[in-house]
């Protein structure tokens, strides 16, 4: 559906760091003639007549035009009743799997060479529901919620996601062994689905299982499909193994749309001094474009990207090196230029 | 009060390789003269006249004699219905603050060579409430319940372990941005506790970001107090940091007793064949033995044990040697008794 003419892409530059490493990569996909247009959105909250907090009209018309977005990091307001924006978007375009590529990156250095796993993360229920109670004072519950549809969907998509990728292996990770109905709903989802694709192979693992044998041999992991908060706490310790959320993209996949974000934070030391490393929501564009079907494009800015890092002559301070942002750019849209 | 004359324990030999394995911990702890007397006792469940199953009487009159157990690894009898076992002694014995000690092995092979924290997860409610419900089809919920008494006990335990143990500082590890109730709760209280501890650093840390920088550089880490499932979750991945289940003990705290077991499974492939690797459990019998005032018997059977490991030369195969059971238990004797 993304063939043809150009398209528009829906771009929420974000804050702190956001808008200086979303120009960058603005600039890279020029450099490699991506067919892609922007149409830059500001988030930020706005007060209805109610007095509520809501996102503004502007990123529904224009994801609805778009279908797809890139995110840079978001600052949440701090005070009370503002939730996560980060959250907010995903469920305001039902954007349901959580997709985090972990793939170790030559020539930057980390204790683990050959990590190439996805973690794909049920991303609209689970602990996420915002469903809490006071029962009495001093005793409070939160709810963990899990459907069938919503497990299904997720569980499919991974499938899918196997499949188009060429990885031969899904792992459900779970524990239904303590939550026996909910985990247990989420697992029975995904064997059920397992059984329709059985040219993937099909694994089980507990959650704790699989961190300790993730952190003793993150090899023997492939795709990775799971309920909420377990993604939430497994996207984070696979970006650590590969050296972190600076250079680990994400998409988040709905049915009607997607956003691609780097989930890094705003880093507000350092926002408007050229510093910021641009890898993440640069490899988060790279998903993006594999997604909007210019995988060509996609491939030549990813390469040129890698061998900048793996040169190690011109980085970013995070990466290592002394490279201001701008120059860590120029070096990679002059790599795209160069490659076929 | 474990001071003066001989004190009995409550030994749980546990499925699979878990009689031999206690069965070197005996001999260890014999060779370290421990005034230590063991009550071995089955736990596995009887069928009582309402045909449900429960853990036998012999466990309560043991415990509540001894009032400090060891325990090796235990099967749960498949089927429905059946509890772990594990989590049914936690329960029966109340035993809220669950300890265990994660120190990287001098000459045993892993990326992380400084690891030296702790993690105190609560053990008795959250996420392992046990209280799930159908909605309707297709939908389920799982109630994660945190109560101020259990989030204050634990806390309070966390402290007093840091003190105890001259340890600087304690981190509470907590997702409060998504469940703003119940981890709310016990992130108050943790900070309620901390107020008056001011001798002890506070730390707060996302679940999340805590497992990135935990892979990033474990150092940075002392003693970290969470909910049950956080633990449940941070406890193996620490364990991988430095070698796995193999090498790591654990504590179960309670007001009226403790039990101290090897969280690793009952190898049922290598049981019965002189090959099981006891270490585990032999560095829980070292916690027991601190916890019963035997400080110096604790400490030369740790030196002995570690230094066996260092040397590398008899080793049991999980461990990277080719040595029996037996010989690596009996080195470590040889051990023990040559030290003062
Ligand atoms: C920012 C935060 C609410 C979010 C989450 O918990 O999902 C983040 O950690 C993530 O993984 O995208
Ligand atoms: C055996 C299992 C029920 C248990 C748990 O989930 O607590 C185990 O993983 C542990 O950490 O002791």
């Amino acid at each position: 559906k993304f063939s043809g003419s150009r398209q528009l892409v829906t771009l929420i530059p974000g804050d702190g760091i956001g808008p200086e490493i979303s120009a960058a990569v603005q600039k890279i996909c020029d450099a490699a003639e991506a067919p892609v247009d922007w149409d830059p959105v500001d988030v930020t909250p706005v007060k209805g007549p109610d007095g509520k907090f809501r996102l503004p009209q502007k990123i529904f018309d224009s994801m609805k035009k778009t279908k797809v977005g890139l995110k840079g990091p978001l600052e949440t307001p701090v005070g009370k009743g503002h939730q996560s924006l980060n959250l907010a978007l995903r469920k305001a375009f039902n954007l349901y799997a959580n997709v985090r590529p972990c793939k170790s990156i030559e020539g930057y250095q980390t204790p683990y060479p050959n990590v190439d796993l996805v973690t794909i993360r049920e991303n609209t229920e689970g602990e996420y529901s915002g469903i809490e109670h006071l029962i009495v004072d001093g005793v409070v519950q939160s709810i963990k919620l899990i459907t069938e549809p919503a497990s299904l969907r997720v569980a499919e998509y991974a499938f899918k996601y196997a499949r188009d990728n060429k990885r031969s292996t899904v792992t459900a990770v779970h524990k239904a062994n303590i939550m026996r109905m909910s985990d247990g709903l989420f697992l029975k989802c995904c064997r059920q689905v397992a059984e329709k694709n059985k040219d993937i192979r099909f694994r089980e693992m507990y959650l704790d299982t699989l961190c300790l044998n993730m952190v003793l041999d993150p090899t023997e992991f492939d795709v990775l499909v799971m309920p909420n908060l377990y993604g939430d706490i497994l996207s984070d310790l696979c970006a650590g193994l590969v050296g972190g959320l600076g250079v680990t993209p994400s998409g988040n996949i709905g049915e009607d749309g997607a956003i691609f974000e780097s989930v890094h934070g705003t880093a507000p030391d350092i926002a408007g001094q050229d510093k910021a490393n641009p890898t993440a929501l640069l490899l988060s564009a790279v998903m993006m474009l594999r997604y909007m079907g210019l995988g060509d494009h996609a491939r030549r800015i990813e390469t040129a990207a890698l061998q900048t890092i793996k040169e190690g002559k011109i980085l970013t301070g995070d990466l290592g090196g002394k490279a201001k942002c701008s120059e860590f750019t120029q070096e990679i849209c002059r790599k795209v230029k160069e490659l076929e």
